[in-house]
């Protein structure tokens, strides 16, 4: 394993990481809050660390898949703990892996909280929280990519590592200016948002904040309840910038380059927002009798779906107390979740499609025993190694979360909140129902519980298999074996 | 489609469940009860019609995949309809549906039952309702198979059709002797226990209809309280006959052969025993602080282990008491089921080994890129098209049971119920948690949930694809496309 070059970048994420910190810092100084200082501080310190990491490019800068995974899992999980320290040292989150915990739900577009009220906190704690979601959505080694000149192709294997979805594409022939592309769809996606949300009335600070939060489709909130007590307009936007941050970015990206027609033929994106209707249509005749107002029902329906496909998490009413069948729905969007190459979690609408494709090969393989057929995307036929991969990641994905029920069961909150809390971590989402519900928070978990729930975050976003690389044995055996079976 | 072949042995199957109806038609002689006129009405009846559907032999007896998952699923449909009148007619169960759920289940080998007191059944009636279990354990046309000569290597399709499991095997170059050496093995092993119930002083009719519920890994009781207020020495039988049943029945073949080094090294027979030893062990611990005696809590934790593993269903204590660690593995184990190749249902141990291995060499080739591994299972390598239907069957299962759940959870039962009935049905185990628990009944699901149950039971039974077949809309097109495509 080229270990120079896993300390070279991840030098690199420190030193951003402190890049970003300035931010915080200057709102602090905005606001006259103490706390300004300690982001600065941390800021300077991270630059330093950083710079020492990476003092030194290494001779050899090409690096293979392996490492790409390595690097993203370690970026982040060290990215998480230097975010988290500024939440401890303030104080304003006592307990250190409540802290990490808070971080790592921000960076990995969870949205869970272990906060009861996050009004307490200063403005600047505030925005860098919310700021997390941001920098998660996207991706700091995207961002990365899209500042710092690397030479050759070693740098696909970090996209590949960082971004969803079941297959990774340049947009364009350049690594660095896809990755720039992407950043600047998504900086003037956010923006409108703030502007949208600044026409409803609702003061700057909590429009970046909420938009940050919308973007990164992470879920915290600047106010205790969400956005339940925000007005029509809000929440419908809030609704109709959740379902644009689910999209995938290569929609945005044809439509920039006047391929409109090929953006509206995108299957996973007809997929995508054919689930939401339906989902929408069926939550509002079920809570109807609850509601007795078709608008608001229709309104809360479609805030919930798009919250919780995109895995946003962000909540309009205490959908826990909604009836069976609408919790049910929720809790499958929960596991679907937005389209590949958005900000969005859990399993993704494109995989989905793959399996139910080969589910209807197979069946079609029963009555035409010879016939050969392949799976298509778009028209154009899905590789066999992308379909095999698909059906790992989902095998994977079902162990990892039935294990992880088993663990936090050891708290006995009741199987509802076990099963529904893991969900709402592993897929990014934030809320999950009964005690992790929209009105709860993580705080009363055990310390188990919240290392597993960790794990489940960074593994859902970093689509499992770079955490798991971790723990993978053969990753540190000595170098002769590895570099023999490679060539 | 070679229709005539169809209803060919679908007249065979008809004609055998009236022979088998003739035995609880002499039980209710053996006893003086007035219902065993019913079953013996019902026993020439069924044999008139499937003589007329089995007039006369088709001239053209082959067939397909396709023909043969179309038998199986019609088979077993019409096997329980018709299974379910006398239940129906002697007024025992009143409701038609009711009669029909109670029949699936019985041979589904679920053991899912609407009775409230299945003691106050007469004889003749307990008796069919066991026996059907022993009927659907091992298999109708596996029996079919095994007495009447089938020319031609179709026939494999049928067993392919019924028998669980990833793989289906002939055991002897002649499908006919592999069939009924089957049967041989599972006739002794059912004696086996009858005997040793006996030997626990179980009257004899009580031992007969357990040995049939616990031989096809069925689970209904002859008993309000299933096993729960019998001795220690008979919980223990029952234990152990369970994992027997379990065991994928190459293993039992081996040993008829003296291939003991070969039996004893089979690695899903090995995964099978040491996921039983670990749960019970877990269950062991979790539930002594209730119990407070050792032997007890290993008594009960091995006896709900191997009822629920194995699929059976028998209860020997209320473990929806159970704290909620101890719950979840339960939960998981439905899942996981028995061994492939045993009367078991669940999605089976050695899919699952396939599936982790699947996992190992995803992991292994982010390391590797370049190597070239393939998974093997006791020694040999796992074909390329195995692991593919094995991971379509995984990804089907989960659809077919998030369905599920969505239909029943308009029940409003809560999601613990509703979640748990529906595996409890799906992997043919029986008993679920909350509502669907050891100590409560079926009775009171809507009609709707109650028709979705009985789908997933001969789904989960059948594995899956016989009866999504029949909704296969390309199985009805106009026979000129068929042979076109297919040749």
């Amino acid at each position: 394993m080229n270990a120079y070059m896993v300390f070279y970048i991840l030098g690199q994420v420190l030193r951003l990481e402190g890049v970003f910190m300035l931010l915080p810092a200057l709102t602090g100084l905005i606001y006259h809050e103490e706390q300004g200082w300690i982001f600065l501080i941390m800021a300077a310190s991270l630059f330093i660390l950083g710079y020492m990491l990476s003092f030194r490019r290494p001779k050899d800068t090409t690096f293979y898949l392996k490492e790409g995974c390595v690097i993203t899992a370690l970026s982040w999980v060290f990215m998480s703990f230097f975010g988290a320290l500024p939440f401890f040292i303030s104080g304003e989150i006592p307990s250190l892996l409540d802290a990490f915990f808070e971080t790592v739900s921000g960076f990995t577009t969870t949205g869970a909280s272990i906060l009861h009220d996050p009004e307490v906190l200063c403005h600047a704690t505030q925005f860098w929280r919310c700021f997390t979601h941001w920098i998660g959505g996207m991706g700091v080694l995207v961002f990365l990519l899209a500042i710092i000149p690397m030479s050759g192709g070693s740098n696909i294997n970090l996209m590949r590592a960082e971004s969803p979805g079941p297959s990774v594409g340049k947009l364009v022939p350049k690594m660095r200016t896809t990755a720039a592309l992407l950043y600047l769809i998504y900086f003037f996606l956010t923006s409108l948002e703030v502007l949208f949300l600044i026409c409803g009335k609702m003061p700057l600070f909590d429009s970046i904040c909420t938009s940050f939060a919308t973007a990164g489709t992470g879920g915290f909130g600047v106010y205790k309840d969400s956005l339940a007590s925000q007005t029509p307009y809000i929440q419908w936007v809030a609704t109709i910038f959740m379902l644009l941050f689910g999209v995938n970015f290569n929609f945005y990206f044809f439509l920039l380059y006047r391929h409109i027609r090929k953006a509206l033929k995108m299957t996973e994106i007809r997929a995508y927002f054919a689930v939401v209707f339906m989902s929408t249509a069926i939550i509002t005749i079920n809570i109807y009798h609850q509601i007795q107002n078709i608008s608001v029902a229709i309104r809360h329906a479609g805030f919930q779906v798009a919250s919780i496909i995109t895995t946003t998490g962000f909540a309009s009413a205490n959908f826990d107390d909604w009836p069976e069948p609408s919790r049910v729905i929720l809790v499958i969007l929960m596991f679907i979740g937005a389209c590949a190459g958005s900000t969005g979690g859990g399993i993704k609408v494109s995989r989905f499609m793959i399996l139910i494709r080969s589910i209807k090969k197979e069946l079609k393989s029963y009555v035409y025993p010879k016939s050969v057929s392949k799976i298509t995307m778009d028209g154009s036929p899905v590789e066999h190694e992308i379909v095999r991969s698909v059906n790992v990641y989902f095998i994977t994905f079902f162990l990892i979360f039935t294990a992880s029920v088993f663990i936090v069961s050891f708290d006995n909150k009741g199987l509802i909140t076990s099963f529904t809390a893991v969900a709402a971590t592993i897929n990014n989402i934030g809320p999950g129902l009964e005690l992790a519900g929209p009105t709860q928070n993580y705080a009363s978990f055990s310390t188990a519980a919240k290392f597993t729930m960790i794990f489940d975050m960074l593994a859902g976003r970093l689509e499992l298999f770079p955490m798991l690389m971790l723990f993978n044995p053969k990753l540190y055996v000595t170098k002769p074996l590895i570099s023999r079976k490679a060539k």
